[in-house]
């Protein structure tokens, strides 16, 4: 089946502990791509460019069966670009700069065959465009996932909330849940959020893992522990992207398979912050996601003998 | 098999966002004491206090099968006493007074029936006193775990250094982990803190699991997420007196049978932490046990279909 996503195709300027990176391909709708291109043969992508993002990045993504027939790009304008500097602890960051260029006034237009989407993941981005998105669909996809941020719950929070109410899943980090809901377990948080409107909410703690909540069911899936951290950028956008892909290559939204999912996303996402940008993503091969999806067997695995 | 165990019977008060409790009972052998004797059938303990400990909590320890033979109680003197203050996220808290009392010129004596131990837990305490608990032994135990804490890393180091050349497993926090080893990676932390001597390394990361090393083996264990955590106070002590008490019933110290002790030690650190002081862990049915390793079962559980 194939996965309809939106989100910013950008560039970024990345500074970690390990290292500099400077005008490095980034951006949510990317990482979800390329991370889901891995599963579904057909990803198609909604977002704008300028005309200064590197045709060889957009072929690449071509030839992994990203459909990009729905990415505007905007002679004689600039990409979206983000400047970032993580901390040592590489869980928290500071924003240097940020300049919207095309994505300032982005309106999202999907081509005829995009809105048949069978899967659709909403990228993190104002809500307004989600919601346009959305409205663009002539048929009720399987399933919707959504990813936002604590920026869009200041801002925009009663947009934020009408989109919350038309999709299945929301996919968002622990502090965000918190914000979202007012409460800090984030057993409680679940309840609050899904009753806003997602019936599974996904709750990412960075290296501490994640957590699927849906109806009374709950599971949780590890980070794998790494040796070193390169670059967390995209990381959380390529749990995503894993996630929706391995659902949509499935094409079964049951619970016992979105479990499944969480650690394929995980998995993913561990590789993506093993390099800078996505070049880990890049050339990444079919029997590397196998073997570490095995490692996160056994890291988890164990026989309780009841 | 028995287990032997040495660390504070205590007082504490306890400030948490949902409640207060004064001279409530704590001292990390109290809880290492009560989790492990819900497995093994004899918990040796060593340790001291005033005459102002009651007698009923001594009563009840020794009908759950906790030998107190190594509990000094010293007449005219008070116990050991420590008052703290946890923040909102439970993760952190503030000591606001600790009375050494009884501890501070303790010295641990073992009865002659203990210093051949099949198991023991060095609760967190001077590396001294631990070490001078290991001198006193006639047969090397089958397995022996050792607590410590940032305190003694900072005053103590060399004699921590050595009393960590005489154990199989230490188990710390993630903070302590990467104090010791200078190294932020839990994954490099490992490999240093292992090089000072413990074959096995558990590193208890509260809220956010547990992770086991061995050799080249990794498992980890989440701790089940809550709605509401009382009082995280004796919560670490309670995963290892699990722990440890796990592994002294099974006999077994292979790696698979430590993957279900720390399993086991998460449990009854989640019965811990819903109540105030040790009120979850007196009168805890071994059924209540059981049912909770279910859900940690379900909580990780998936079938990868590889």
């Amino acid at each position: 089946m194939n996965l309809l996503t939106v989100g910013t195709v950008a560039f970024d300027d990345i500074e970690t502990p390990l290292g500099k990176a400077d005008m490095a391909i980034g951006g949510a709708a990317t990482y979800i791509s390329l991370a889901a291109a891995h599963f579904t043969d057909r990803v198609m992508l909604v977002s704008v460019v300028g005309d200064d993002f590197p045709e060889e990045t957009l072929n690449y993504m071509k030839k992994q069966g990203v459909d990009l027939g729905g990415l505007q790009i905007k002679e004689g304008e600039k990409s979206f670009f983000w400047a970032g500097r993580y901390h040592n602890n590489m869980n928290s960051r500071d924003t240097l700069d940020t300049q919207l260029n095309v994505l300032a006034d982005f309106d999202p237009v999907l081509p005829p065959s995009y809105t048949e989407a069978d899967y659709v993941m909403l990228g993190n981005l104002t809500p307004d465009v989600q919601i346009r998105v959305i409205e663009q669909l002539v048929k009720r996809p399987k399933l919707i996932a959504l990813d936002t941020m604590n920026f869009w719950m200041d801002n925009t929070m009663s947009r934020l909330k009408e989109v919350m109410t038309m999709i299945d899943v929301l996919i968002i980090n622990d502090e965000e849940a918190r914000q979202l809901s007012g409460e800090y377990s984030l057993v409680k948080a679940a309840d609050v959020i899904r009753a806003m409107g997602p019936k599974t909410l996904v709750v990412k703690k960075g290296e501490h893992g994640a957590l699927l909540f849906q109806d009374n069911e709950l599971f949780f899936a590890p980070a794998l522990p790494l040796a070193e951290v390169t670059d967390p950028t995209g990381a959380g956008d390529t749990f995503a992207g894993g996630f929706m892909g391995y659902i949509a290559q499935t094409d079964d939204t049951s619970f016992e398979n979105m479990k499944r999912a969480i650690i394929y996303g995980s998995a993913m996402a561990s590789f993506c912050v093993e390099k800078f940008s996505i070049e880990r993503l890049v050339g990444l091969q079919k029997e590397e996601i196998k073997e570490r999806v095995k490692q996160f067997v056994q890291l988890v695995n164990f026989d309780a003998q009841l």
